[in-house]
């Protein structure tokens, strides 16, 4: 322990869950004996590599619980990241020469725009759709988009930066009466609201731990039978030769048992979420009264506001409330100065993209946390005062 | 806690430290802090974020100063494989149409030898060399291999199951002069003996927390800067471009403090280690007068010994001696049922290499476990009796 550390942070407030979530601490008990007495390495064929190997069969039949999936159908990767690279790039180097157009949305991660770049220099061709000034991808847009030649459709089932839903049974719908191949990139949505691979005919599905209060450095891919599909990663053969590499087996675990309690508790999480959401949008908008909020007014995850408040910098207020642990921009993007991508996408100009904020909580957010972080939202602002930009320029 | 678990497996003599140390306890206090209040993302700017990313490069200048390398030359991963393949994959795509030779052995791990055999497949040229039968390469074969259109050579500081070291100094003296790229895949050289990338004139070095007390899902890559290469993962930018995706920030804390550790407690493990294996080469004699060691006789890993008990199949002893946690191949190859390549490749037969046992051990085997370890190999041998593999096949 760092006695320094615990004491220098346990007075924030954590409002950004869309970041990374806080470990459960039921996730890092299950976790314990995997560092310790069951160590083994998975693929070894002796007693402690044996309880090793059913610790990652019985997390695998757990997550692949979580999303309606067959336990032989996961595949374990180092985190949603690699899932889409593995999804994306593995399914166009197994699919030849015919079929060669992508579609996806232009407020995808950039763990989704950055492999489909990638694959538009290497020859492929992508077609970006632009959603609507909610984030909403309308169905008919994609239909419209779909060719003979589509291999693909790459759609977030919600994306990170404003919440909003995509209309996946729809999408799912479409893709398999065109005979397009589905993959969902669910890092935001799986674990948050109830997903179904059969049910969304999703043939590819990216989950990430770390985002529903598991340990990072684990995530999952989901396959469908017969998806053709390439490893992107070579040497030993693991998980059904699609990606080697000695598995995670403690990670893995803690993502096994992050997937049973999202399961077991998602009413009592959506529940949750959803007042704390209540009282957050009620009082910002009583601290700010032009308050603007991004996103779908209702297909959305209950657990994310982002909230332009306008000619006050988001930056500016984010580092004058250093006890407020909230995002500007996209977290996962390191060191990128140009304000959001998504909140472009949608429609905001340069400027009033940087008026925007973003809460995200979750299980172990409080309303006292909500009502103070407004507090010191509010404080800053009055000590900061508004700008105005167009004034400000001239 | 499962305690079952515990409690099942308490008895284990585990001596299969090459497929994966235990954690040392220290390094799990190291982590800890980062599991609970200092969760954040390191990408996040905001005070958690900000801690984890401050954790994340304290580090990366731990394991840089264990290989001599400078901290921002050190690109974190999910492990070796990964580290492999980056290096493999990412040179070659970043290195154009005029160098397509490259060079490896034939007792690499399959982490290296399965990305060369795809790059041989993408129209690139592998010479796979030849050791000797005890798994030398010598010096002067792999110069007469270098050719004009050379890019890389790929060699293991040390062989994962006959713990056979390379000429490592020797390679990359030669490397430099020819003006060929040398990749070492150091994940069981790493913390066992010392290393330095300059000294050595290593470009790309793979490194393995988890074959060095430290966790599972977490190693790195050293790249020697101005060295031509692309990632093989896209989606956010982390690690200046090369590898993308939320930083598992525990696992890097822990391995950091396992790359200080090896560092600090060197010569007392390399000393521990070299005492066990004199005992355990001494007590196997005596158990087994016609005992064989495979490998080196001295230019080799002190935790590793593989031997041939001729007319004792490898793993019906394995199976006969449940309490005892060794490998009868290579335990990174997930149930491949032929005899290892690496035992094939420094001349053993068939029959032989499934004859061979291979004993790994470290910080925390202690004498008494090398006793018993050899006490149960001879009872359980007395109890099978000897197979004549040439007069059962008449």
């Amino acid at each position: 322990m760092t006695p320094t550390a615990s004491s220098t942070y346990d007075d924030v407030i954590y409002l950004d869950y869309n970041a990374t979530t806080p470990l459960d601490p039921r996730v890092l008990e299950a976790m314990a004996p995997y560092n310790l007495s069951l160590f083994g390495n998975s693929a070894s064929r002796h007693l402690p590599g044996i309880a090793a190997a059913d610790g990652t069969e019985n997390a695998r039949e757990l997550v692949a619980a979580l999303v309606g999936a067959q336990r032989q159908d996961i595949v374990f990767t180092s985190g949603a990241t690699e899932s889409n690279n593995l999804a994306l790039l593995g399914v166009a180097a197994a699919s030849g020469e015919y079929r060669r157009h992508l579609i996806t949305v232009a407020t995808e991660h950039k763990a989704v725009l950055d492999v489909l770049a990638a694959l538009g220099s290497r020859g492929y061709e992508i077609t970006v759709l632009v959603p609507d000034r909610s984030g909403w991808l309308s169905p008919d847009k994609l239909a419209a988009a779909i060719r003979s030649d589509t291999l693909m459709v790459s759609v977030m089932g919600a994306n990170n930066e404003i919440g909003t839903l995509a209309p996946v049974k729809n999408i799912g719908r479409l893709c398999r009466s065109e005979g397009v191949l589905f993959h969902c990139d669910g890092a935001q949505l799986v674990g948050k609201l109830p997903v179904d691979v059969d049910e969304s005919n999703i043939d590819l599905l990216s989950i990430s731990a770390h985002k529903m209060y598991g340990p990072k450095g684990v995530g999952a891919l989901y396959v469908r039978r017969l998806t053709p599909i390439s490893p992107i990663f070579y040497g030993g053969g693991h998980e059904r030769g699609l990606r080697s590499g000695t598995l995670n087996v403690p990670a893995i675990v803690g993502f096994g048992m992050a997937a049973q309690l999202v399961s077991s508790e998602m009413q009592a999480d959506m529940a949750h979420a959803e007042e704390l959401r209540r009282q957050l949008v009620l009082e910002l908008q009583r601290a700010f009264s032009d308050l603007e909020i991004n996103g779908h007014q209702t297909a959305r995850l209950p657990g994310t506001l982002n909230v332009r408040l306008p000619r006050i910098d988001g930056e500016s207020l984010q580092l004058a409330t250093p006890r407020l642990a909230i995002a500007s921009g996209s977290a996962c993007t390191s060191a990128a100065p140009e304000p959001s991508h998504v909140l472009r996408a949608i429609g905001r100009t340069w400027d009033e993209a940087q008026e925007c904020l973003r809460l995200s909580y979750g299980r172990f957010t409080t309303p006292t946390e909500i009502e103070s972080a407004v507090k010191l939202l509010y404080e800053a602002a009055q000590r900061l005062g508004r700008t105005n930009r167009k004034e400000a320029d001239r």
